[in-house]
């Protein structure tokens, strides 16, 4: 049974076990998954409304766009959920390959590899998901319902801890490759998307707060 | 039935669907649950292995108890996913209640001053027990398994994200609060916690990043 068709307290049990699946990586996952349905929420409070309908076209368009993006993202961060148990399954499968030879080692070594490879650009895509999220939400914050305003800042919270809980997995994977060139490249990756998300967070919480005000 | 036992797609589907209910204030006690199971994970993968049992005594008790802390925190979390939509459909109904008398009137305003202040207490009880997690926390990313590091920081993402989430719930509801010393009172409770929050997450995510350094 896929973890996304577990009933959330199951999913929570499972979490909670001494399994090492699913860990950090589903759980960003999910987290960018719950940050998209809260925005789309905030989507549905607000389209076909009074005060929505009196926005010029423009805003409108972009705001719809938006609405439909963030449904996307959900749909594929919820593929996400389960994806980062797979690619663990695949890292432990090949640590179980046989090692008596040195061919038998050479193989394992290499399966070993690219299933850290898998394993790391899976959060990755994570990330960039959820990081996905926090560029559509402003137009929720400042043209979204008001009395939805702090589900918008709920959702950039939620896909943010997505962002960087992601990134944890990618960094983790990054540290038993060899490739320096991949792991530079990967490295700078990380904080690029980390630096970007955290300015589009602080963007979004700084709207909803003074909305609270 | 109770939004803690729907399947997690199921679950997220409800949420962005126009229903005000569930909202911001269930993903917050929900992102606490996750965190705090992350965590449970962590102390699963930890004690009874040779470097936990080479600890000494205090530090080993001292995993325990936060350990069992952190399991009964879960538990709370996943009760208040559900009491946060309660809570909401109080309010509604208070709404709802008549108002063509005077009488009716009164009656009606006490009943949604009353509800207010429920939809209120519940974040804030969200909003504590996600800063109770994060007290508890410390000990996991110093002596929880270092395998499982990025789970303990991912842990404390979902920790703060339930914090400041839930604060959010507590605010906008003091705004339709007459009282003004309960609304003082509030509003200092609510940021010495967003103060403390904020100061544990930095202390566990620096761990979790020198870890992975």
């Amino acid at each position: 049974m896929l973890l996304i068709d577990k009933p959330v307290k199951e999913f929570l049990d499972v979490l909670e076990s001494k399994e090492p699946t699913p860990g950090g990586g589903s759980v960003a996952a999910l987290s960018g998954s719950l940050g998209a349905a809260l925005t789309a929420m905030v989507g549905n409070l607000t389209v076909g409304r009074k005060a929505f309908e009196a926005l010029d076209e423009p805003t409108k368009e972009h705001f719809k766009k938006n609405f439909n993006a963030v449904i996307e993202l959900k749909r594929r961060l919820n593929v996400l959920v389960d994806k980062d148990v797979e690619a663990f399954d695949l890292f432990m499968a090949a640590l179980k390959m046989p090692k008596e030879t040195e061919e038998e080692k050479a193989i394992r070594s290499k399966a070993m590899e690219e299933a850290t490879i898998e394993a790391l650009e899976v959060p990755l895509t994570t990330a960039n998901e959820c990081l996905n999220i926090l560029k559509l939400q402003k137009v929720f914050a400042e043209n979204g319902n008001v009395n939805a305003i702090t589900d918008v800042g709920v959702g950039a919270l939620m896909a943010y801890a997505g962002v960087e809980g992601a990134l944890f997995n990618v960094i983790i994977n990054l540290k038993s490759l060899s490739d320096n060139a991949y792991i530079e490249k990967k490295k700078a990756e990380c904080e690029g998307i980390l630096a970007e998300a955290k300015a589009l967070k602080e963007e979004v919480l700084s709207i909803t707060y003074a909305k609270l005000a």
